[in-house]
């Protein structure tokens, strides 16, 4: 069951819902997804006003021309409900399709009057997973925001900006005293966060397998390296468009965004070229520790073959001089026919010979070095 | 009979009409390749006309100079049609050649008074194929456009552009109230479109092949991974060309495209990068999976060695005094001549020694761990 | 022989004939090597005159200024030759160095009155060559030009543009009607066409090596996809340089080139990045046959050491209780020496434990799969 | 308890201090990190007076503008007394952050008045460590400087800046006549010169495991190969942005850098490059050493194999022979029945076939160059 | 001995003299190093006159302003000596630090009045080496120039521009009527020509491992092969930045460089990328050879086992049978008692079965191509 669920969610990660031939800007709707639960905050300096809202007819007006207004909306099956929040705030129709259609690639686009983005989120999974399965979900998150307002959409109910909520709640945040474009920063910033957690586990896997393939290496190992690797390709894969992004908007010379704010913009676009080299680190040293492996297997098939080979070559000769006399010959038809066999010493010598034989032997696989070296692995 | 198709397939690709020396811009006919099949579309914001024809020279005028005028020829085989189609249009010399020798890399070129753009399509092969063959196969689509008029030719008769000219018949889509850049964005996108089920097959294959690679690693497997990464490499040699076209259309000052049409094509170029994702994604898991299967495959002699080695070296030693105690030695010749062979509890105790050296070995294997570990493949 | 052959060759490809510290300029002349061969083509709209000559003092003047003058040179031996016709047209020294100095990188000089060129181009082997050996051989061939002629130095002679010369002579083809660059332009795409059978040779070795190596691989196919990879490393760094070359020049802004020609000339480098990619797929597709290979050899050992194991496990133990009962121990000597000798049954017991024992190993091995699979070869 | 070591150490480098979501510019202090160690050093062309002191409260303010200051701070745990001293100069609220959260990624940032520079620096550990362990440990220095002004923050105790401070005090050095810029790029000197001695190292455990391999591979030495790759990815991963910010800071528009400085600045910035091509070139050595040592393993596991097949193939010939004759059919039932037993010759007859089945085995391993061949690993 | 000298030369080359925290612009004078040697040469169109001293205060001045002064030193020991020729042209701190320390990377530096450039040249070896050692020799060049003035400062003593300094003293010559840039062109040509010789070196070298690889591999040829490029990576870290320095130098808008000159540097660059041209390729080739022999190893193991399993299947059977006919069952106890031994025809018969089964095993071999295939090594 386990193996099926891990399928179905890798594939389901390159969906597109609509299909080929679909006039672009078409929202199709899935009137089986529910309605979209929304959050609408509105503040300014002085005061802040938080709302939950079963429907997009429901939401409140902005008092003041000087007040922000945040709407996030979570779940994004319905598409009308997401149409509807758009026109709200004259979002464009590509816009509206991204938002829609999950599975996109982060992204930055600069509509003029607003501006918009497409987030990619890492979601740890609370539920046990097997060792060579992904330990967290992409939720798509797509922000489109103007000068008096911010829009989220989540792909998934459950909130994740909470931490930005409680911020905003604090009068003398600073994300109460500035612009929308500093909001934008801070939810940004706590996307590009989410993914630390989930790069110090992996980090903490890659050691854990480094030792384990150091100290005894199974075949086992190598899948969970195959699947360490592939988890970080698809960490990276979303990674490097958000790095991208950020640049993009740090650069950009749009008025929406502040010289001020852009500043923290280029400490969030730090962040992901940090995780980014822990991406590529982990990436480079799970390679290396193929190579380990391989080696490691390659190392006790020399171990077991050494030993076939040291009883083998020992006991061959020594049961072939106990096959010569056994050998029926009839001593009686001459004095050539295995006189050995008469001779009242004949075992005895048989036996030292054997001795010596299998010393000679033993001394001369001790000399090549063939005995104890790779059994203690020292060097 | 299947390699065969499948060789000839794969040569053709790279295939190319003219002879070395030819002069550039000759378009060299092959009678036997017969007409093509012509599609006229006029249309303007509020009517639209449809014709099919056998023949360029039945083709209509534009009534208003408002139309816009839309032919999609299929079959390029018959290089006389085509080149009075593009002298209708005036089309450049190097671009109606391009046109006659399919198999170009996709291209974009900018004749002042007309664009022109070489495309490749995938087109899934619909008759059974081996599982180490190309399950699709890629068309060359040409198209050639000014202000009021596009021009598209279809390497192979079968239309494929029906989405579009479904949305063109209704009166009130996007397409039929905006010019001929919104139209060729429209026959661009679908081209694009035509990627993803393909890559999906791909994804679901290289999903497939993970599984069984790990379960049960057979020779075939590695010519199947070698097939995939074969075919991942033809779809990245098509779509990295794409992805520049759109790129260069997308930043091209000709006044044939709009600023409007231009956000679209930017929208057409994030899927082609979405794609080339997919498909370098594929290709590195697909490479990880060769380690994956090398490896296993190393495990799987190491355990076959194993069972050997286990086997040899219990039964080598206890053959050897076996064979002792089949010598002829006559005990008769002296009392050192084999005296155990005399021996009442001779016999038994040569068992108990025998036993005894066995329990020793089989101890000491399991104390290497020898038994058991590799065999249920955990950890 | 061949092989001696072969190694000439290589090394030959990267000598240079000037020794390190002779001053730059200096065309040292080979006496022994013959003088070239001369044709001289001068051509206008109207008319055109053909001339062979043995030695450059023998070249005829231009009669209308409007007249262009393309002189052809065949083996570039002989230095003093080739300087005359270098100062003729007033060519740079070091230009002059270049052409008498084969195996030159290709490479573009702008030197304001004259263009120069330095190309390669393959030329077929006639020959019968082993399977690891290069089927061609690079030819250098250097072009310089000013608006009112051309000059070609080919380093070999045997003449490879005849096709252009047809072309030439036909009263209203394209190149007799326009200017040097467009003649300059027929040339280069002569050059660029001479890969297209070269490299369909090499696609169809690959396919051919990919059927070969999946049917039944042997240690020659490494050497041969060896030898398949460093050709292609070759044409790629010959390849390489010709397109950066091309897109200089149609880049380039020297009133030499017209707008005109420069379409063409992007044609002609669109055709070298077609080239290139086919060469890069090549190479990828030979190493992914390295990694199949490996495989399959790695599973015919596999294979050998089953079918060894599952002889040896088998047999061994047999073998072993036939050497019990092999054993001399005196029956007589009491009631446990061997007792199972004089039983009327002990001989078919025996004979059936062996049975049994072998019986049961055989459904061990067939229980793990080891019977029959892998020599299939079958999923 | 040194793997133990080993793991948490590298843990730890990628530790974040702040958890996700907390607001930036937050400076989390630890109660229990110990007030920093402060050295100020006020100095002119003619005067230089240097401070120990506990509290940044003890800080000596300047007595003349033209007097350039210098604080060094020697551990960031205490936020309070960071900030303090930051407040001082002005420094961003982010530029303290980064401060106060070690493990950041080099970088170089502009703030108009004053810049403000992350760099890391090796620090060689003095205790013993394992063979596969990291000899050094990276610190965190943070820079920030103005015209007047430039205060350095060392993530641990222990000052690293003692030679800097000791041509400080000599006064008719470079460093004291020239500005701020001139002792920030003497401090950054510092930092990358702190290299060196880790890269000579490496360099010299590159050449000991070359050797090493190349006379007797063990399975030690892979792990060996992998630490040394592993840490020189930290390494390169250190100065890859070191060397982006050094290029940053000579090409920077700021006033704050004279361009005599800029001209020392370039050349740090060549020892940066410098150190990266000694990176690579050992971490491309120790790959080409992977192959090396898989393919040593390989060849003695051919040896051990050749050993094997050579004793087994001469003897289980001769053992089957005197298995013949070991049969005990009645020679006195037919004249068939082992004639041979009977006969007076009979017993030499065998050996002398023996002996010469026996050479003719040995001469053919001889003459397919199996004996000797491997063992004396000459060419 | 030779090892030793080895691992000795490969620090070396990564050695600082200068210990880190040194004030940048300090030279170190090492006081047994002995004094340069100096050859001073004065040249104008006219005359030349040549000089050699042994101290830089013996150098004469120019008596003409439009002379051009080259100073030749050799061996860079010597502080004193560096600083005072430095001084005599003012050039910079830095770039004497440069020279007095070798083995820093080749680069090019504008100092305003004067341009600055570290070279690397290659010098052979004289001395017998190891098949896996180094056969050349790093020196550093450093040159100086201004308008009318060449400095040069060699590693070590022995003339290596005696080529320059013969053209130079020939009336007539380019570099006698040219300006001092000419005379630096000069000195880089034949720098850079220095690594002709040596590639050809390392071209026939991998042509006979790749001949010898193919016939019989050994153990030894891996040891060559990493060493072979180890060399080559050596050779590329010197020649990629003096393509840099190249393309910068031909690019730099310096008054010191006149156009005309420029032709011939870019001439001189063209050079330096054919040169890393032969480096990549055969890198690349060498890469290849580790997968044939790697795969020529695993082959002949193949081959190995494969005659121990034929020799063993064969008479591992067989010898049991005959062990089977060796055991002592009493024929009187029993009619089922082996009554085998007393037929006749026992003897015979189990002669033929054993034949039969031989034949049969024998055939079974041929049958799936394991006798001879791998031997000839031929497809």
């Amino acid at each position: 069951m386990s193996k099926n669920h891990h399928r179905k969610k890798l594939r389901h990660s390159h969906r597109r819902r609509v299909p080929p031939g679909t006039e672009p800007g078409t929202l199709t709707s899935n009137p089986s997804d529910p309605l979209p639960e929304l959050m609408q905050t509105i503040y300014s300096r002085e005061a802040i006003r938080e709302f939950a809202w079963q429907s997009p007819t429901q939401l409140q007006s902005r008092q003041v021309s000087s007040e922000i207004e945040w709407i996030n909306l979570e779940g994004v099956g319905n598409a009308q409900a997401v149409q509807s929040v758009g026109n709200r705030f004259g979002l464009h129709l590509l816009a509206m399709e991204d938002v829609v259609n999950p599975h996109q690639r982060p992204k930055f686009d600069d509509y003029q009057d607003h501006l918009f983005l497409i987030l990619r989120m890492p979601v740890a999974l609370t539920s046990e997973v097997e060792p060579h399965e992904r330990r967290f979900q992409f939720e798509q998150v797509a922000l489109a925001f103007g000068r008096q307002f911010v829009v989220t959409f989540q792909e998934f109910p459950g909130d994740t900006f909470d931490s930005v909520r409680k911020r905003l709640r604090s009068e003398n945040s600073l994300v109460r005293t500035r612009g929308s474009d500093y909001l934008v920063y801070s939810l940004l910033d706590s996307v590009v966060d989410a993914y630390f957690p989930i790069l110090e586990h992996y980090g903490e896997l890659v050691e854990e397998l480094e030792v384990k393939v150091v100290e005894r290496p199974t075949a086992n190992h190598i899948l969970q390296i195959h699947a360490l690797k592939r988890d970080l390709l698809s960490i990276r894969r979303a990674l490097w468009p958000m790095r991208d992004l950020l640049a993009a908007m740090s650069r950009d010379d749009s008025p929406l965004i502040t010289d001020a704010t852009r500043l923290y913009l280029r400490d969030c676009h730090d962040h992901t070229i940090q995780l980014l080299d822990m991406v590529e680190t982990y990436r480079e040293i799970a390679t290396g520790l193929i190579d380990v492996h391989l080696s490691s297997v390659s190392n006790r098939l020399s171990e077991v073959m050494k030993v076939l080979t040291i009883i083998a070559t020992i006991f061959i000769p020594l049961t072939f001089i106990s096959g010569i006399y056994g050998m029926n010959f009839d001593t009686e038809a001459g004095p050539w026919n295995m006189p050995e066999l008469k001779s009242p010493y004949g075992y005895v010598s048989v036996l030292v010979v054997m001795a010596l034989i299998a010393t000679g032997l033993v001394a001369w696989f001790y000399q090549r070095g063939w005995l104890g070296q790779n059994v203690s692995n020292e060097e």
